[in-house]
């Protein structure tokens, strides 16, 4: 496949989107849109006891609230790891003693190179969260009993999520 | 949060991007940035003896090859189960006697509102593959351990397909 002409269409805060004629293998000559985005992590939080920390937070582009893992964007310079601490210390007040890679993917491979690493973390110290002035982030702390049934019952709808909780499950 | 002015400022093939200006409880005025997107099916074919059948294609936003499971984009009428059996017939050239759903989700809730119906495709009857002109698809068929083992070491990169296998081990 070879880039005959690539056109940046919008470049925004977070995203921006290229539109790329291309030519395929065929011959034939086609379109392809691509989302560009810096890479993100997501944090599963475990307690001591074996319990789940969740934030549930008013998400503006499906507009509705929805119950995940601690998550955000790479910044500039940020390394995975240096992302989930301050992640997870801005949207739940916790500093994680030790941080384990439970996988790492494309989340919508199709139109996004969006590239999210997935941690588990462990020796939690709470502290104060330190939500972003635009963040209204409420703490759910679950049992892996209920997070496995909000799986199944539609409670959980966010993918990442999802693959948290049962790769900590399969893999521990 | 109330939205104070909203702006199209791309509308392509697939996606559109809609940059808002939105006002929030805080009285703080902030931007939201949204891909409007079609929704999606993921479809986890499984055959008679327990294997698994994906695919690996070119992605052209990742600049890659990519082991997944069959999966598309939910086209104008179409229901979630018509489309996953309409891609599951081009992808690989089986139909589905049954779908049955695994679970459904969003899979970039922070700037997409991409809605994904995942299924698993059982009482399969093989035939031909028929991709889309600009698809080169190549059928890969692994056995259930193979496939924990590639999401284990990596050779899977991709949340649905991860998402697919950990939900059929865990909930069968």
């Amino acid at each position: 496949m070879q880039t005959l002409k690539t056109e940046q269409v919008y470049r925004g805060r977070v995203l921006s989107i290229t539109k790329d004629t291309v030519s395929l293998p065929s011959g034939r000559v086609t379109i392809r849109e691509k989302v560009t985005h810096p890479g993100s992590v997501g944090i599963l939080p475990v307690l001591e006891n074996g319990d789940l920390i969740f934030v549930k937070q008013f998400r503006y582009v499906i507009g509705s609230d929805l119950l995940e893992i601690p998550a955000g964007t790479i910044e500039e310079g940020e390394s995975p790891e240096e992302c989930a601490t301050r992640e997870l210390l801005e949207e739940t007040g916790y500093q994680a003693g030790r941080l384990d890679l439970l996988s790492s993917f494309y989340t919508s491979p199709g139109y996004s190179n969006e590239f999210m690493w997935l941690f588990k973390a462990t020796d939690l110290r709470s502290g104060e969260a330190k939500p972003m002035a635009d963040e209204s982030i409420e703490i759910k702390v679950v049992s892996l009993g209920e997070a496995l049934s909000l799986i199944k019952n539609g409670g959980i709808r966010d993918v990442k999520t999802i693959c948290a909780i049962l790769l900590y499950t399969t893999a521990g």
